[in-house]
Protein backbone atom coordinates (compact mmCIF):
# COMPACT_ATOMS: atom_id res chain seq x y z
CA UNK A 1 0.00 0.00 0.00
CA UNK A 2 1.16 3.77 -0.27
CA UNK A 3 0.60 5.25 3.12
CA UNK A 4 1.20 9.04 4.16
CA UNK A 5 2.17 9.17 7.28
CA UNK A 6 1.17 12.58 8.89
CA UNK A 7 3.69 13.16 12.31
CA UNK A 8 5.62 10.50 11.25
CA UNK A 9 8.96 12.24 12.73
CA UNK A 10 7.41 11.94 16.26
CA UNK A 11 8.12 9.28 18.42
CA UNK A 12 4.54 7.06 17.65
CA UNK A 13 5.48 8.34 13.76
CA UNK A 14 8.51 6.90 13.54
CA UNK A 15 7.71 3.58 15.80
CA UNK A 16 4.66 3.50 12.94
CA UNK A 17 7.02 4.09 10.03
CA UNK A 18 9.04 1.52 11.43
CA UNK A 19 6.50 -1.20 11.67
CA UNK A 20 4.98 -0.30 8.27
CA UNK A 21 8.19 0.15 6.19
CA UNK A 22 8.91 -3.40 4.99
CA UNK A 23 5.43 -4.37 3.27
CA UNK A 24 4.52 -0.70 1.89
CA UNK A 25 5.16 2.72 0.51
CA UNK A 26 5.73 5.47 3.15
CA UNK A 27 5.30 8.98 2.43
CA UNK A 28 6.62 11.30 5.39
CA UNK A 29 4.04 14.38 6.03
CA UNK A 30 5.45 16.45 8.83
CA UNK A 31 5.15 20.28 9.73
CA UNK A 32 9.19 20.99 9.49
CA UNK A 33 10.70 17.87 7.76
CA UNK A 34 10.15 14.51 6.32
CA UNK A 35 9.34 14.08 2.46
CA UNK A 36 6.80 16.50 2.36
CA UNK A 37 5.71 19.64 4.47
CA UNK A 38 2.36 20.20 6.01
CA UNK A 39 0.50 22.63 7.88
CA UNK A 40 -2.65 20.38 9.25
CA UNK A 41 -4.05 23.85 10.75
CA UNK A 42 -4.43 25.19 7.42
CA UNK A 43 -7.23 23.95 4.72
CA UNK A 44 -5.14 25.06 1.94
CA UNK A 45 -1.74 23.43 3.01
CA UNK A 46 -4.07 20.10 3.36
CA UNK A 47 -5.58 20.19 -0.16
CA UNK A 48 -2.29 20.85 -1.38
CA UNK A 49 -0.75 17.74 0.10
CA UNK A 50 -3.58 15.06 -1.50
CA UNK A 51 -3.32 17.23 -4.73
CA UNK A 52 0.51 17.08 -4.39
CA UNK A 53 0.36 13.25 -3.43
CA UNK A 54 -2.09 11.28 -5.39
CA UNK A 55 -2.72 7.40 -5.35
CA UNK A 56 -3.14 7.08 -1.28
CA UNK A 57 -4.26 4.17 0.29
CA UNK A 58 -3.96 4.82 3.95
CA UNK A 59 -3.77 7.92 5.74
CA UNK A 60 -2.30 7.94 9.19
CA UNK A 61 -2.35 11.21 11.58
CA UNK A 62 -0.09 10.84 14.65
CA UNK A 63 0.32 14.85 14.64
CA UNK A 64 -1.97 17.22 16.73
CA UNK A 65 -0.87 20.10 19.02
CA UNK A 66 -2.75 21.28 22.15
CA UNK A 67 -1.82 23.44 25.34
CA UNK A 68 -1.69 21.48 28.33
CA UNK A 69 -2.33 23.55 31.03
CA UNK A 70 -4.58 23.98 34.67
CA UNK A 71 -8.19 24.36 34.09
CA UNK A 72 -8.21 27.37 35.61
CA UNK A 73 -6.13 29.08 33.34
CA UNK A 74 -6.99 27.52 30.22
CA UNK A 75 -8.58 30.65 28.65
CA UNK A 76 -10.62 30.28 25.40
CA UNK A 77 -7.66 31.22 23.64
CA UNK A 78 -5.50 28.64 25.04
CA UNK A 79 -8.33 26.39 24.44
CA UNK A 80 -7.95 27.47 20.35
CA UNK A 81 -4.34 25.62 19.71
CA UNK A 82 -6.10 22.00 20.18
CA UNK A 83 -9.01 22.87 18.63
CA UNK A 84 -7.45 24.05 15.48
CA UNK A 85 -4.56 21.47 15.56
CA UNK A 86 -5.34 17.93 17.24
CA UNK A 87 -9.29 18.68 16.50
CA UNK A 88 -9.85 20.28 13.36
CA UNK A 89 -6.42 19.23 11.89
CA UNK A 90 -7.50 15.75 12.05
CA UNK A 91 -11.41 16.21 11.26
CA UNK A 92 -9.91 17.89 8.56
CA UNK A 93 -7.38 15.34 6.85
CA UNK A 94 -10.62 13.03 6.61
CA UNK A 95 -13.02 15.51 5.54
CA UNK A 96 -10.76 16.49 2.37
CA UNK A 97 -9.20 13.54 2.03
CA UNK A 98 -12.40 11.54 1.16
CA UNK A 99 -12.10 13.41 -2.08
CA UNK A 100 -8.60 12.24 -2.83
CA UNK A 101 -7.50 8.79 -1.61
CA UNK A 102 -8.57 5.86 -3.60
CA UNK A 103 -11.34 3.31 -3.02
CA UNK A 104 -11.09 1.05 -0.19
CA UNK A 105 -8.03 3.60 1.26
CA UNK A 106 -8.19 4.32 4.84
CA UNK A 107 -7.73 7.20 7.67
CA UNK A 108 -6.50 6.91 11.15
CA UNK A 109 -6.23 8.91 13.35
CA UNK A 110 -4.76 9.92 17.22
CA UNK A 111 -6.38 10.50 20.30
CA UNK A 112 -5.33 9.78 23.60
CA UNK A 113 -5.88 8.45 27.12
CA UNK A 114 -6.72 11.58 28.98
CA UNK A 115 -10.27 11.40 27.16
CA UNK A 116 -11.06 8.53 29.27
CA UNK A 117 -8.86 8.58 32.37
CA UNK A 118 -8.23 12.38 33.02
CA UNK A 119 -5.26 13.68 33.74
CA UNK A 120 -4.42 17.55 35.37
CA UNK A 121 -3.73 20.51 32.89
CA UNK A 122 -5.27 17.73 30.46
CA UNK A 123 -8.92 18.98 29.65
CA UNK A 124 -7.99 20.65 26.49
CA UNK A 125 -6.31 17.76 25.16
CA UNK A 126 -9.35 15.83 26.37
CA UNK A 127 -11.54 17.90 24.61
CA UNK A 128 -10.01 17.12 21.38
CA UNK A 129 -9.69 14.11 21.83
CA UNK A 130 -13.31 13.31 22.29
CA UNK A 131 -14.26 14.73 19.80
CA UNK A 132 -11.54 12.72 17.29
CA UNK A 133 -13.07 9.11 18.70
CA UNK A 134 -16.84 10.22 18.43
CA UNK A 135 -16.27 11.71 15.22
CA UNK A 136 -14.77 8.44 13.48
CA UNK A 137 -17.25 6.58 15.16
CA UNK A 138 -19.74 8.69 13.40
CA UNK A 139 -18.08 9.18 9.87
CA UNK A 140 -17.44 5.50 9.57
CA UNK A 141 -20.76 4.33 8.63
CA UNK A 142 -21.27 6.87 6.36
CA UNK A 143 -17.19 7.27 4.17
CA UNK A 144 -18.22 5.94 0.65
CA UNK A 145 -15.91 3.68 -2.26
CA UNK A 146 -15.31 1.38 0.97
CA UNK A 147 -13.21 3.50 2.47
CA UNK A 148 -12.15 3.11 6.52
CA UNK A 149 -11.33 4.95 9.38
CA UNK A 150 -10.40 4.26 12.79
CA UNK A 151 -8.27 6.12 15.75
CA UNK A 152 -5.75 4.90 17.89
CA UNK A 153 -5.38 6.19 21.99
CA UNK A 154 -2.39 5.92 23.21
CA UNK A 155 -1.12 5.36 26.82
CA UNK A 156 1.68 7.48 27.78
CA UNK A 157 4.72 6.12 25.99
CA UNK A 158 7.94 4.64 27.63
CA UNK A 159 9.71 6.53 25.14
CA UNK A 160 8.49 9.58 26.78
CA UNK A 161 8.34 9.51 30.20
CA UNK A 162 11.51 11.64 30.28
CA UNK A 163 9.30 14.52 28.89
CA UNK A 164 5.50 13.13 30.16
CA UNK A 165 5.75 11.00 33.18
CA UNK A 166 4.81 14.09 35.24
CA UNK A 167 1.52 14.21 33.53
CA UNK A 168 0.97 10.34 34.00
CA UNK A 169 1.94 9.37 37.17
CA UNK A 170 0.20 6.15 37.73
CA UNK A 171 -0.12 5.41 34.64
CA UNK A 172 1.15 2.42 33.26
CA UNK A 173 3.22 3.22 29.96
CA UNK A 174 2.99 1.35 26.73
CA UNK A 175 6.19 1.28 24.03
CA UNK A 176 5.90 2.60 21.18
CA UNK A 177 5.59 -0.15 19.09
CA UNK A 178 2.52 -1.59 20.95
CA UNK A 179 0.89 1.63 19.54
CA UNK A 180 2.05 1.23 16.26
CA UNK A 181 0.51 -2.47 16.37
CA UNK A 182 -2.58 -0.81 16.62
CA UNK A 183 -2.32 1.57 13.73
CA UNK A 184 -0.79 -1.53 12.04
CA UNK A 185 -3.92 -3.45 12.52
CA UNK A 186 -5.90 -0.27 11.43
CA UNK A 187 -4.20 0.34 7.82
CA UNK A 188 -3.64 -3.45 7.07
CA UNK A 189 -7.06 -5.25 8.79
CA UNK A 190 -10.64 -4.25 7.60
CA UNK A 191 -12.15 -3.07 10.72
CA UNK A 192 -13.60 0.29 10.59
CA UNK A 193 -15.10 3.13 13.51
CA UNK A 194 -13.25 1.38 15.93
CA UNK A 195 -11.00 3.09 19.23
CA UNK A 196 -8.50 1.30 19.30
CA UNK A 197 -7.65 2.24 22.55
CA UNK A 198 -3.35 0.70 23.80
CA UNK A 199 -3.60 1.19 27.43
CA UNK B 1 -30.62 28.09 44.04
CA UNK B 2 -29.97 30.56 41.44
CA UNK B 3 -29.75 28.99 37.93
CA UNK B 4 -28.72 30.17 34.63
CA UNK B 5 -30.26 28.09 32.18
CA UNK B 6 -29.06 29.16 28.36
CA UNK B 7 -31.00 27.60 26.00
CA UNK B 8 -33.90 27.56 28.03
CA UNK B 9 -36.57 28.34 24.92
CA UNK B 10 -36.11 24.88 23.46
CA UNK B 11 -37.53 21.87 24.26
CA UNK B 12 -35.41 20.26 26.63
CA UNK B 13 -34.65 23.77 28.15
CA UNK B 14 -38.40 24.50 28.75
CA UNK B 15 -39.07 21.22 30.32
CA UNK B 16 -35.45 21.85 32.34
CA UNK B 17 -36.95 25.42 33.57
CA UNK B 18 -39.78 23.91 34.53
CA UNK B 19 -38.76 20.96 36.57
CA UNK B 20 -37.11 23.39 38.38
CA UNK B 21 -38.76 26.41 38.72
CA UNK B 22 -40.85 25.29 42.18
CA UNK B 23 -37.86 25.39 44.04
CA UNK B 24 -35.44 27.38 42.14
CA UNK B 25 -34.89 31.12 40.68
CA UNK B 26 -34.19 30.32 37.21
CA UNK B 27 -32.89 33.14 34.67
CA UNK B 28 -33.66 32.26 30.90
CA UNK B 29 -31.17 33.14 28.76
CA UNK B 30 -31.30 32.53 25.08
CA UNK B 31 -29.95 33.69 21.63
CA UNK B 32 -33.72 35.41 20.31
CA UNK B 33 -35.85 35.32 23.73
CA UNK B 34 -35.99 34.98 27.47
CA UNK B 35 -34.90 36.79 30.51
CA UNK B 36 -31.60 37.38 28.50
CA UNK B 37 -29.82 37.27 25.73
CA UNK B 38 -26.31 35.24 24.81
CA UNK B 39 -24.87 34.54 21.82
CA UNK B 40 -22.30 31.54 22.89
CA UNK B 41 -20.12 31.51 20.03
CA UNK B 42 -19.23 35.53 21.32
CA UNK B 43 -16.65 35.55 24.19
CA UNK B 44 -17.63 38.91 24.61
CA UNK B 45 -21.30 38.13 24.98
CA UNK B 46 -20.59 35.58 27.50
CA UNK B 47 -18.51 37.43 29.77
CA UNK B 48 -20.97 40.15 29.85
CA UNK B 49 -23.82 37.61 30.47
CA UNK B 50 -21.63 36.78 33.44
CA UNK B 51 -21.18 40.02 34.61
CA UNK B 52 -24.89 40.94 34.25
CA UNK B 53 -26.10 38.23 35.85
CA UNK B 54 -23.93 37.59 39.20
CA UNK B 55 -24.39 35.09 41.93
CA UNK B 56 -25.30 31.97 40.02
CA UNK B 57 -24.90 28.78 41.71
CA UNK B 58 -25.97 26.37 38.55
CA UNK B 59 -25.02 27.37 34.65
CA UNK B 60 -26.90 24.83 32.53
CA UNK B 61 -26.67 24.73 29.11
CA UNK B 62 -29.51 23.08 26.83
CA UNK B 63 -28.03 24.72 23.50
CA UNK B 64 -25.27 24.44 21.04
CA UNK B 65 -26.13 24.72 17.25
CA UNK B 66 -24.94 21.92 15.04
CA UNK B 67 -24.84 21.18 10.89
CA UNK B 68 -26.86 17.87 9.91
CA UNK B 69 -25.38 16.70 6.18
CA UNK B 70 -24.04 13.58 4.88
CA UNK B 71 -20.15 13.13 5.33
CA UNK B 72 -19.18 13.52 1.67
CA UNK B 73 -21.00 17.11 1.99
CA UNK B 74 -19.30 18.23 5.19
CA UNK B 75 -16.64 20.85 3.97
CA UNK B 76 -14.37 21.92 6.94
CA UNK B 77 -16.52 25.31 6.54
CA UNK B 78 -20.18 23.35 7.14
CA UNK B 79 -18.41 21.58 10.62
CA UNK B 80 -17.56 25.15 11.64
CA UNK B 81 -21.60 25.37 13.14
CA UNK B 82 -20.57 22.78 15.70
CA UNK B 83 -17.27 23.60 16.59
CA UNK B 84 -18.28 27.01 17.43
CA UNK B 85 -21.84 26.25 18.65
CA UNK B 86 -22.16 23.34 20.38
CA UNK B 87 -18.40 22.95 21.36
CA UNK B 88 -16.50 25.96 21.70
CA UNK B 89 -20.31 27.71 23.03
CA UNK B 90 -20.48 25.10 25.77
CA UNK B 91 -16.72 24.74 26.93
CA UNK B 92 -16.40 28.67 26.54
CA UNK B 93 -19.31 29.06 29.31
CA UNK B 94 -17.27 26.71 31.72
CA UNK B 95 -14.03 28.59 30.91
CA UNK B 96 -15.57 31.83 31.66
CA UNK B 97 -18.15 30.59 33.87
CA UNK B 98 -15.45 28.99 36.25
CA UNK B 99 -14.34 32.99 37.30
CA UNK B 100 -17.54 34.15 38.04
CA UNK B 101 -20.24 31.55 39.65
CA UNK B 102 -20.34 30.74 43.28
CA UNK B 103 -18.60 28.37 45.19
CA UNK B 104 -19.95 25.21 44.96
CA UNK B 105 -22.05 25.67 42.20
CA UNK B 106 -22.32 23.51 39.15
CA UNK B 107 -22.23 23.37 35.08
CA UNK B 108 -24.23 20.99 33.07
CA UNK B 109 -23.63 20.77 29.40
CA UNK B 110 -25.86 19.59 26.48
CA UNK B 111 -24.21 16.49 24.54
CA UNK B 112 -26.30 13.83 22.36
CA UNK B 113 -26.57 9.83 21.68
CA UNK B 114 -25.08 9.85 18.51
CA UNK B 115 -21.73 10.31 20.13
CA UNK B 116 -22.05 6.42 21.13
CA UNK B 117 -24.86 5.33 18.88
CA UNK B 118 -23.99 7.05 15.41
CA UNK B 119 -26.87 8.46 12.92
CA UNK B 120 -26.69 9.21 9.33
CA UNK B 121 -25.70 12.80 8.58
CA UNK B 122 -24.57 13.36 12.48
CA UNK B 123 -20.63 13.26 11.80
CA UNK B 124 -20.33 17.13 12.94
CA UNK B 125 -22.91 16.57 16.24
CA UNK B 126 -21.24 13.62 16.86
CA UNK B 127 -17.92 15.46 17.24
CA UNK B 128 -19.11 17.91 19.38
CA UNK B 129 -20.61 15.96 21.42
CA UNK B 130 -17.97 13.97 22.27
CA UNK B 131 -15.47 16.56 22.42
CA UNK B 132 -18.04 18.22 25.39
CA UNK B 133 -17.83 14.85 27.24
CA UNK B 134 -14.85 14.59 27.50
CA UNK B 135 -13.89 18.10 28.12
CA UNK B 136 -15.91 17.52 31.17
CA UNK B 137 -15.06 14.42 32.20
CA UNK B 138 -11.37 15.95 32.54
CA UNK B 139 -12.69 19.73 33.78
CA UNK B 140 -14.92 17.86 36.53
CA UNK B 141 -11.01 16.53 38.15
CA UNK B 142 -9.48 19.94 38.23
CA UNK B 143 -12.29 22.64 38.70
CA UNK B 144 -11.84 25.10 42.00
CA UNK B 145 -13.93 26.31 45.16
CA UNK B 146 -16.11 22.65 44.74
CA UNK B 147 -17.64 23.75 41.59
CA UNK B 148 -18.80 20.60 39.61
CA UNK B 149 -19.74 19.72 36.21
CA UNK B 150 -21.75 16.82 34.04
CA UNK B 151 -22.68 16.53 30.84
CA UNK B 152 -26.19 15.36 29.54
CA UNK B 153 -26.73 13.10 26.36
CA UNK B 154 -30.68 12.51 25.47
CA UNK B 155 -31.56 10.31 23.02
CA UNK B 156 -33.81 11.97 20.38
CA UNK B 157 -36.98 13.47 22.07
CA UNK B 158 -40.40 12.35 21.77
CA UNK B 159 -41.29 15.61 21.64
CA UNK B 160 -39.06 16.05 18.47
CA UNK B 161 -39.79 13.17 16.59
CA UNK B 162 -42.32 14.95 14.52
CA UNK B 163 -38.86 16.80 13.91
CA UNK B 164 -35.90 14.86 13.82
CA UNK B 165 -37.33 11.51 13.83
CA UNK B 166 -36.41 10.81 10.30
CA UNK B 167 -32.81 11.31 11.48
CA UNK B 168 -33.39 8.55 14.42
CA UNK B 169 -34.80 5.49 12.45
CA UNK B 170 -34.97 2.67 15.07
CA UNK B 171 -34.08 4.85 18.84
CA UNK B 172 -36.28 4.37 21.83
CA UNK B 173 -37.49 8.15 22.14
CA UNK B 174 -37.64 9.60 25.56
CA UNK B 175 -39.74 11.74 27.16
CA UNK B 176 -37.90 15.42 27.54
CA UNK B 177 -39.27 15.10 31.54
CA UNK B 178 -36.95 12.11 31.22
CA UNK B 179 -34.10 14.26 30.12
CA UNK B 180 -35.24 17.17 32.59
CA UNK B 181 -34.14 14.84 35.41
CA UNK B 182 -31.09 13.97 34.12
CA UNK B 183 -30.10 18.16 34.57
CA UNK B 184 -32.02 18.40 37.92
CA UNK B 185 -29.97 15.26 38.83
CA UNK B 186 -26.70 17.21 37.97
CA UNK B 187 -27.79 20.57 39.50
CA UNK B 188 -29.01 19.48 42.77
CA UNK B 189 -27.05 16.43 43.31
CA UNK B 190 -23.60 16.15 44.31
CA UNK B 191 -22.07 14.02 40.97
CA UNK B 192 -19.46 15.60 38.93
CA UNK B 193 -17.58 14.49 35.72
CA UNK B 194 -20.90 12.30 34.98
CA UNK B 195 -21.94 11.51 31.54
CA UNK B 196 -25.78 11.07 31.87
CA UNK B 197 -27.00 9.17 29.27
CA UNK B 198 -31.00 9.31 28.98
CA UNK B 199 -31.11 6.38 26.05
Amino acid sequence: MRVLLIGGTGTIGKSVADKLKPNHEIIIASKSNGDYLVDITSLDSIEQMYKDIPNIDAVISTTGASHFGHLSDLTPELNEVAINSKLKGQVNLVLIGQNYINDGGSFTLTTGIMMDDPILKGSSAAMANGAVASFVKSAAIELKRNMRINSVSPNVLEESLDKYGEFFKGFNPVSANRVANAFAKSVEGAQTGQVYRVY
